[in-house]
């Protein structure tokens, strides 16, 4: 299935597409092991840099540590790109500093700005000092756009022409250009002000005959970034109109730089990965951070939860002589409340999720809200009936099998209203929703759910 | 900040970026009402394709029946791309049959494809029906490859050129063709037997002088992708290595088509959709599903959620005896089940994005899972100290005190464990982790922490 043409030393296996290849790794640490550079670089060589920092964040400290000073100059700045937030900074304090200073002289501008953004200050300036002055320059302009703004994303080199040229002028000025950006798919045509009007793909003008004006070439979809515009919604922007390139534009409107669509993707991931964790309790954070750096971020959600969970004590412990005279209430009280806490996460998710996309607007909000209930209502139903025998078959009595259907029903219902109304308030307040909603939610399905079945029990059985 | 130059319908001001704007959804309903159709051409113009669809989505079924019917022949094919399945069943439906041909004449053929593959049976023959016999036949050729492959994310239209042609050459060979794709990025180097064998990306082609081979100017990063690859890998291999296009080749490694960067990010964000959705219980769907669909998608991870909970509760039973003295302990052991579950789910999130970025391997899980424990260890006794303290104060027992703290360290480091074991075997036998992870781990830790609450409960109380 492998063409043989392809060389990075990845396996390609249905399975495990793009794993890194164990052999290669154990080969790899073996080189180390042994401090044969010569056949380190062998093995390296093949390798993009993205698996590169693969690598390094799957192996240990020790052998990174030592990987990193065998394989000495060959560094390359991108496998620093590459790299974990928790590693680079690692990796960047093992680096022999001239070899850092080489490194780092071979990224593209807005790879340095990336790279400098996440770095302690005496790490930033040992940088910054490695740069050209022209590049220092331009970098620290970078970084004075606000952080995760469409102005740090960007780079600055465009190809631009003014709006009334034909396709045989720009072909010219492209083809007498010496410093063409290496990677750009768009044109952009600039108003004499140097406001973005239009995009024309390199494709379109390969194909078009020379006299044919660049106007008549345009794309159709256009769409011109803010350069502080948040770089979520950059990256929507890309995702929903299906860009590749888009100018970005400074306050007056004049053409500063261009995001590009590999970038943006990046973001998009990015974004994902952070809704998926915060959505979980999970902050930032990965694989190779330390156990106590993990430990405290994972902490508060923990707390926030362990608060929660003493709250539904309380609720639970206002029925103590009830569930004295009935022990099999505290055995099936965690069930009720169990059903309520997961139909509220599959209630909050979507509506989280729907909110991140734009899908759910003022438009619709009393349409879904009315949906989540009616579907809480009817699983409610279902399982009501089936934990109502449960109930009556378990402890023969139709009273505690009614309790605890009642109750499911109850739980179920508040649970879809909880899970949507919760995440569309937390929105309306500026506060994100996959980071705070589970809380709130899981909090309404406890105390609801031991309440209504403690509560009937208490009328129904006493 | 905004230019004026761009005309895309939607809000452009920082909060609500892209957002459709309320206003004139509000007009376009109320020229639906009126039936001025006039002025809903005129409203709906300035609209991308991927707006009307959100439009459509977020207005109800009855608005939007009335909104296609008076919008008629104006109604572009680029709109049902762009819809929900759910959706776009139901206005497929709608459309005036010789509109819907119409518009599925304008589409890409790998457009088409993805409109086709979700539809049923009959809509499928009525949407081929409508088209030209070559495109027909092409659409066919793409379907048979499987779903969710490289093939079928792939267009066919590919700009190949002999290895050893020069710039020049490729240049006269692109002006000549009148049948260029509308995007494309890269020239394909082939060799005589069409493997490909590298990209030169147009830029640099515009930027190099005529005689210069374009070997010379081959793109550093190369990915060649099986036809039958899953679009999963494939949008893994674009984000991993940054490509922006890459060519697709059959079993003997002939070029077939290409894939674009901008189909990659589409799958990547449709995968992550589906992850989180998963994660959280819920199958795929959209907002805009009826309550039936979705009380369907939901109620197998509620049934399976009943099960887990009914285990635990059997847990809870082999211990009445001891509830029914200590009723105290029936208040406090669901702090110590909801703390587990709470754990687990973070480490389980961890493990699961993890795998799904190759981030997790055989070269660092014991790492992985050493720390996830220790973690728990640490969270534990900070956790089981506070509740120790909770325990004394609220019942006055320091046995109690000390029963709840222990349990609490036991039940955070096994959801440690489970949480990041479970995912690794399920990805080991081909389940995916995301789905199937959060039932086994819950349940886990719910049986966990009852058994050491009530178990140590009933040892030192008794």
């Amino acid at each position: 299935m492998s063409t043989g043409d392809e060389t990075i030393g990845t396996d390609k296996g249905q399975d495990d597409a793009y794993m890194l290849d164990r052999r290669r790794v154990a080969q790899i640490l073996y080189a180390v092991d042994t401090n044969d550079k010569a056949e380190l670089a062998n093995l390296m060589e093949p390798l993009h840099a993205a698996d590169i920092a693969d690598l390094l964040e799957q192996v240990n400290a020790y052998d990174r540590a030592r990987l990193i000073r065998l394989y000495d100059r060959e560094f390359d700045g991108e496998i620093l790109s590459e790299l974990d937030e928790a590693i680079r900074e690692e990796v960047i304090a093992i680096l022999n500093p001239q070899v850092l200073a080489e490194a780092v002289r071979d990224l593209d501008s807005d790879d340095v700005v990336d790279l400098l953004e996440d770095l302690e200050e005496p790490q930033q300036e040992a940088i910054l000092d490695a740069l050209e002055d022209s590049d220092r320059v331009a970098i620290e302009q970078s970084l004075s756009y606000p952080e995760n703004s469409a102005g740090r994303l960007m780079q600055r080199e465009v190809v631009m022409a003014p709006e009334h040229w034909t396709v045989g002028q720009a072909i010219d000025f492209m083809r007498e250009r010496s410093d063409l950006p290496a990677q750009f798919y768009h044109v952009v045509m600039v108003s004499p002000r140097l406001h973005p009007v239009g995009n024309v793909t390199l494709g379109r003008i390969m194909s078009a005959r020379r006299e044919v004006p660049l106007t008549d070439l345009r794309e159709e979809t256009f769409q011109v970034i803010p350069a502080d515009q948040d770089e979520e919604d950059v990256a929507y922007a890309f995702n929903q109109y299906h860009l590749i390139s888009a100018p970005v534009v400074d306050d007056e409107g004049r053409l500063v730089g261009v995001i590009t669509i590999d970038d943006a993707m990046a973001v998009l991931d990015e974004e994902h990965e952070e809704d998926i964790l915060r959505l979980a309790g999970v902050g930032e954070g990965s694989l190779s951070d330390r156990v106590i750096d993990t430990t405290k971020r994972r902490f508060p959600w923990l707390a926030v939860n362990l608060v929660t969970a003493v709250l539904a004590s309380m609720v639970i412990s206002m029925f103590e002589d009830t569930i004295a005279r009935f022990v099999a209430l505290a055995v099936l009280m965690p069930i009720v409340a169990s059903m309520g806490g997961n139909a509220g996460t599959q209630s909050l998710t979507v509506a989280v999720r729907a909110l991140a996309t734009r899908d759910l607007t003022g438009s619709n909000v009393w349409r879904v809200i009315r949906r989540e209930v009616l579907v809480g209502l009817v699983n409610g139903l279902i399982f009501a009936v089936v934990m109502g025998c449960v109930g009556l078959l378990w402890f023969g009595s139709p009273q505690l099998g009614a309790v605890i259907g009642v109750a499911m029903v109850i739980n179920l219902v508040v649970a879809g209203l909880a899970g949507t109304v919760v995440p569309v308030m937390l929105e309306k307040m500026n506060v994100d929703p996959a980071l705070a909603s589970g809380a709130f939610v899981t909090t309404v399905t406890d105390i609801v759910g031991f309440f209504a079945f403690l509560g009937l029990a208490g009328l129904v059985l006493l």
